[in-house]
């Protein structure tokens, strides 16, 4: 999916919503585990419930990592089950991956060819060859860790260098290695009041907004301070929307909350004139 | 294994060898695709060749990820191939994770418990809570990444306040999440020069040093400055070692390769007054 083309699914969605599948299968509805594979049950009763409200879905490999194998065969399932029934949701693996060129190579080919996603948090540690090979995949895009949502942000992203912080360094950097089409940045939800600073910088470029809800950051200031004339957001929630319920009927609350969302965020791109 | 067992290990083995399992399945011998699977068929051989050099045996996530289930499969194998037979071998996972304090909790259940790895390389950019979950496992290991071996690593990890540089904030700095007991650090040989300087910062901790051979570091460039009384220092080769040969003798060539490193390391040992 292209820059354009992830417009006009906000356009058409009215939403700018991702779903964050950190299927964490210690808090999956107990009645879920009498199927073969419980996390792809909940995982598909999940998409089912809110794909109509949602742009994106955000699987965060953690919670697949950990369980060996069979988190692994329900990666891949969840994502072969997207991909199938609603083509035209954009799916981020959320992976912040890393490494040395050869090394970055593989994790490319295992997400972008094997799995098929269409994004991947990457870590910005290790610089541009580090990045690159994951630049070498039309219509793929990579999302780079730039100011995130959690207290150790403060550790190393705001260290400074003659008034730029590593965070507006790593946005100004990478530039050189990929456009807007290409390239979006992670910016945590809790640090809204920064969104404006980083608008003077990549005023084009998406930016994946993580840490609305559970971890406390508003959409309204999220809004307000980093959507451009595009939108130029995809706001996540994970488990505000997937386990706001436990019960039986999680799927269904998990559409209420997911639906909540949605027109909250359709009324801001009303009155941002954009649909 | 803890510091003084590894300090042991280091001095009984006259070794402070880790060979990486860097196993790319294009580049592994053809006559061993007649294997069910290859790839653990190549490692459970090169590790018969060289486990009697071999201080440690660092497995890179991406070559195994890359290949879906399968590979997965052999990662596991492998550790456990390891595990039951050379059990005083320390096993490095190098993943480079790092994520939000309740993914990290998950990342490091996947390796020090479901693996059962000893050490897990870690990206530091998210700061203090993305590390903290992988140092709740005693006996378990943190190699944080610092000053890495690739050309990318000027992009950032020199970026610099008041005089001090990011991956020397990164070494002062989490000193205060662990001690040298659970901490170990990566500086890639081709930054030997570097490598006093960092060892007036961290003076007692290990180092994992990757880039010696393929990349172009060198080994006594890197002892000379990053040896410390209790050797301090965990060096990778991976191409160098397992992939010297790619025909039928390749882990007789493996083992030969180990070997010379080995014997280079003893002499380095001695000069230095700890074997």
């Amino acid at each position: 999916m292209n820059y354009n083309q992830l417009i006009e699914q906000i356009k058409s969605k009215k939403s700018f919503l991702c779903v964050g599948l950190d299927s964490d299968i210690s808090k999956i509805p107990n009645h879920l585990h009498k199927f073969s594979s419980p996390v792809f049950e909940f995982n598909k009763q999940i998409i089912e419930a809110t794909a109509e409200y949602t742009l994106a879905y955000k699987p965060n490999l953690a919670f697949y990592e950990s369980r060996g194998l069979e988190g692994w065969k329900d990666l891949k399932d969840t994502i072969n089950y997207i991909k199938s029934n609603y083509p035209e949701i954009f799916i981020i693996a959320d992976a912040k991956r890393g490494d040395i060129g050869n090394t970055s190579a593989l994790y490319a080919k295992a997400f972008f060819e094997n799995m098929n996603v269409d994004a991947l948090t990457i870590a910005p540690y290790m610089g541009k060859d580090s990045v690159s090979p994951f630049l070498t995949y039309s219509n793929k895009w990579v999302i780079l860790l730039a100011l995130t949502s959690n207290k150790g942000a403060d550790d190393f992203q705001y260290f400074s260098e003659n008034g730029t912080k590593l965070f507006e360094k790593v946005l100004t950097q990478s530039q050189e290695w990929a456009n807007k089409e290409q390239m979006m940045y992670v910016v945590g939800a809790t640090r809204a009041e920064m969104l404006s600073d980083i608008r003077k910088i990549i005023p084009q470029h998406f930016l994946l907004v993580p840490g609305v809800g559970a971890q406390g950051g508003s959409l309204k200031e999220v809004t307000k301070y980093g959507m451009n004339d595009n939108c130029g957001l995809i706001v996540n929630s994970s488990r505000g929307i997937i386990f706001a319920n436990s019960g039986e009927t999680f799927a269904s609350t998990a559409r209420e909350k997911a639906k909540e969302m949605q027109q909250e965020m359709q009324q801001l791109l009303v009155q941002k004139g954009i649909i």
